[in-house]
């Protein structure tokens, strides 16, 4: 059952637009604008980009109308490869914390962690506004939140296709139907005083996805007639040309993978992927096996989209782990996480021989139904490897169809634009490259390039009413989006700084160098003590390391330290001398850290 | 001019094999075999894979008969995620080393790293044998060997796909053109006393090559006709269907971007991607463009092509630096390299404006005409990125066929496998589960289970003789092929204790504590020394120092130490006690690394 949220807002004294009037914009239909507030020509409203790295539109985005604020999603982004030890990277959300009284209401688009995982640390700051979303997506995002001591109890309304939410005054949002790789999904079309702005969040076309309802393409074509002010549009794939594949086509060729194995299958792919999770299951059924879930994210989307309706299977396929041995291998499918073989995930955990209950055996064949995320491709094959020489088959989407994207490719995003007809067109939701790609093809279906909005990161993008039209700009204003990483319990307290010295530790190591000095003869008490990590195995470098002792107590020697300038004078001196000398040796740079004692 | 190698071996005395005889193999034909030993029956021929990661196949394969072994390619290998600061890996010769009077020869398929970087570190050890290679691998071999000081002057004899060569008394190798994406790419025909083995290198079948002679198809076919007794295919593209894209159609279609560009076009690719840069060369002849050459790799390898004349073009068409201002955009094409992100090639200098100069600009057009390695991805996507940032457009492989790979894809190589006919299959060249793949290709073009050898780096492939016939097993014999890992100017010198601390720093910093201990008391003299690098900003954690700091002293309290034994438990109880109360305060675990000085 979705409920329909009323917001607080609702109940504030309505007051009609004028239809047609002043300050209607250009092709605007009054009808869906139902705003409580009369528009002044001063207003603007404020579109702008919080969080991602060097991406735009990922993450989160922020609409602000005179003292209003709605959000899309609230997403976490992957790090980098120069970023070690960080775990992920939560959007910026110094621009709205004097603000929150001003935040009507988060809406979040669909239930994949780039567009959720900031919820947990970020609600708290931001004042607990109202929230909205999906059925599956609540589940997901509850549950999630119970494994963060310091969420506070978030306030969640559910939405469906049919949702109309007043948030604020100014703000009136419908919710319309897209698909992706994970059910309930939506874009938000946001009627502000200014004109109607569709957020796509997600998406691909596909007009037949595996147990979801197609996208509504009549209704975007209505509301395209109607007339958008702006279109913010998902950029993933804009790179690719064609059409994204259906979802219904990967089932044929699993179907006829499935026809062919007798052992037991195991297929690795995202827990969040429930397309693809009930397409797995119909085929279990139809080819008469049981099904054991593996990895804790598999079985918590499992069992909250079963029991909402949104995944629909008899509950008897399942089988725990102690019933897998009793079974006849032709009658065993595994579905489970680490197809991008993450370390802790089902799929490493069985390579490594550190899984209770599944080992791998000849007559296995495993199965990655899912893309490869840029970064993990060395570590998948390796992945692969082992799972061979373990006796198992491998079977993957660069040999057969066994993936379709979730995102829409060159012509469908064409083709949306052509539905939507919008005015404005700002890409959203991928590299910046990406987003250039996107906005050469919004030039191809008409739209004028200075229309077309490719903004960074925090720059704002602004709308205001002018003689009776409203026009749109990309400002050169920018709120501060710097990176916010979280590392362990550290919320942005990784620096730049620190992140450099893991770069350089991790490159060449690192050497201490502890000089005890005499104070009162300035000289040094015994040898230098050297503790080196990860430069070279001290064990067969005594020579080296008797030489670096010996510069070491020179440099001491030479400047007989007495006042604590002459330490950092020293201190310095053994950075670069130690340092240089390490180098000619060894073409290494070792971070040099020199600690002087005086006793 | 080809010249062609005579072995010293050729004027041993000649004993012929008696054909058809006892020691025939099944389906041999003698004419093939000119060997100078009688065959024994006892004698064993051995191929073993040296180096590589855990793939199988690359860089170094090594044939050995009674007392003779030869040796064809030696290349290095990129390091894995795993390997921080480690430059590359060459193959472990170990087995080789007490055997350098065995080795008569040593062949080189083609002129890329993976085949030849390994020579200028292992040829000293190795005792300088002679080497056969093309004309085009022998210059680029010679310009690397100049870089390193401790590589011996090479003996070096150049072949074509005429060449014969007589190595030892039991080796005769014949060389057999094929395409890739450099020229001069031979296969190795190897008769031995047991058989005749063909070792691909790697290869492509390209009926219409740049710049290349196609692999002689009728030729492959009639070897077949004598019989071979095992193919080692090159598996690179196993996993892929279908028929690699020929070298001249990637032409056609940068013909067609070209056709529509009016500013500088700036083609990243490798620099040993010669038939790519001859295409680029006739196009800009075509488009009347002057072509300008950046990356010190770029310049030596089209001079060294230039001047044996596998790159054909009117050297009046080359500008340098300072003429790329005096031109007009539309006349300027630059060929460089960096199109993997490497950090020191011209892209990455340009992107990042240490480029002297070339800037990029608006009306510029980059196009990255290579694959991805796998593992640069993000590398790639932000390089991308900031290209897009800085004005330029980014025309890439993914949006149009602007690159055709080098390797055979499944069908090309069922179709070397059906002309060739072997008795038996080994897959080489690539990861293992690639190798499997390749290994079921054969499986399906009629290729006995029991025939097909996927073998693990280092582990023996035997065949001897045995009623008249060829028998071949992969044995469970290993030699070492442990990683050498060369780190600066380190070789070997890396160990996995020193890479384990590489990796642990790089995920939580450390932290070094520094207890100085009064040798009478037994206490600590003033507060401990703390420094960490990448673990916390200490600034911004002066609690955590001071707790820290606290807990110290009071573990030496405690357990006033006054042995040298007491040190080693106090230096133990640091390392657990303050690792994990820095755990439980952030959830990572730097290195603790506690240093006691008593004084």
């Amino acid at each position: 059952m979705i409920t329909k949220y009323k917001s607080r807002a609702r109940k504030q004294p309505s007051a009609a637009v004028r239809p047609g009037g002043e300050f209607a914009p250009k092709r605007f239909e009054p009808r869906a604008v139902k705003t409580a507030a009369p528009v002044h020509p001063d207003s603007k409203l404020k579109i702008m980009v919080l969080g991602g790295l060097e991406e735009v539109g990922r993450n989160m985005t922020v609409f602000q109308y005179d003292k209003e604020i709605i959000i899309v999603d609230m997403g976490l982004q992957f790090p980098e490869e120069d970023m070690p030890g960080i775990d992920y990277i939560i959007p910026n959300v110094g621009y709205l914390e004097d603000k929150t009284e001003m935040i009507k209401g988060v809406i979040i688009t669909h239930g994949h962690y780039d567009h959720i995982g900031g919820i947990p640390h970020l609600m708290g700051k931001l004042g607990n506004p109202p929230m909205f979303m999906g059925k599956l997506t609540a589940g997901i995002v509850k549950k999630r939140a119970e494994e963060f001591n310091k969420c506070p109890k978030l306030n969640i309304a559910e939405i469906n296709e049919d949702s109309k939410l007043q948030l604020g005054k100014n703000f009136r949002v419908e919710t319309l139907r897209v698909n992706h790789s994970i059910p309930d999904c939506f874009a938000a079309i946001i009627h502000t005083p200014i004109g109607t702005i569709i957020h796509t969040g997600d998406f691909k076309i596909d007009y037949s996805p595996v147990n979801d309802k197609p996208a509504d393409l009549n209704r975007i074509a209505q509301i395209g007639g109607r007339g958008v002010l702006l279109l913010m549009a998902d950029s993933t794939d804009a790179v690719h040309p064609g059409y994204q594949k259906s979802e219904s086509s990967i089932g044929d060729e699993m179907s006829r993978i499935f026809e062919k194995l007798n052992g037991r299958i195991i297929i690795g792919t995202f827990a969040s992927q429930l397309s693809r999770v009930q397409k797995l299951f119909d085929l279990a059924e139809k080819y008469g096996r049981r099904i054991n879930l593996q990895g804790r994210s598999m079985n918590d989307n499992v069992e909250i989209a079963h029991q909402i309706g949104y995944l629909k299977f008899n509950p008897k396929i399942l089988i725990e782990d102690h019933e897998l041995n009793r079974l006849p291998d032709g009658k065993i499918m595994i579905i489970g996480t680490g197809a991008q073989g993450e370390s802790n995930a089902f799929l490493m955990r069985v390579v490594n021989g550190e899984h209770r209950s599944v080992n791998l055996k000849a007559g296995d064949t495993v199965i990655f139904s899912s893309s490869v995320i840029p970064g993990n491709e060395r570590t998948i094959q390796t992945l692969r490897d082992i799972i061979v020489r373990q006796g198992a088959k491998v079977i993957n989407y660069e040999m057969m169809d066994v993936h379709a994207g979730g995102h829409a490719k060159q012509e469908d995003l064409k083709l949306m634009m052509r539905l939507l007809k919008p005015e404005y067109f700002m890409p959203i939701e991928a590299n910046h490259y990406m987003l250039q790609a996107h906005a050469e093809l919004a030039e191809q279906v008409g739209i004028p390039k200075e229309k077309i909005f490719v903004a960074d990161n925090g720059q704002i993008v602004e709308f205001h009413r002018a003689d009776g039209r409203a026009l749109g700009k990309l400002t050169r204003e920018k709120v501060v989006t710097d990176y916010v990483m979280v590392d362990g319990l550290g919320v942005g307290d990784v620096s730049n700084i620190v992140l450099r010295d893991r770069r350089v530790m991790a490159e060449d190591g690192m050497i201490v160098i502890i000089a005890t000095i005499d104070n009162k003869t300035g000289d040094t008490i015994g040898n230098p003590d050297i503790i080196s990590r990860g430069f070279v195995y001290m064990k067969e470098n005594k020579e080296l390391i008797q030489k670096t002792r010996m510069k070491v107590k020179k440099i001491v020697k030479d400047h007989n330290p007495r006042t604590p300038a002459d330490d950092d004078y020293i201190k310095n001196k053994i950075r670069n001398d130690i340092g240089q000398f390490l180098f000619s040796q060894t073409k290494r740079r070792p971070m040099v850290l020199p600690v002087v004692i005086k006793v």
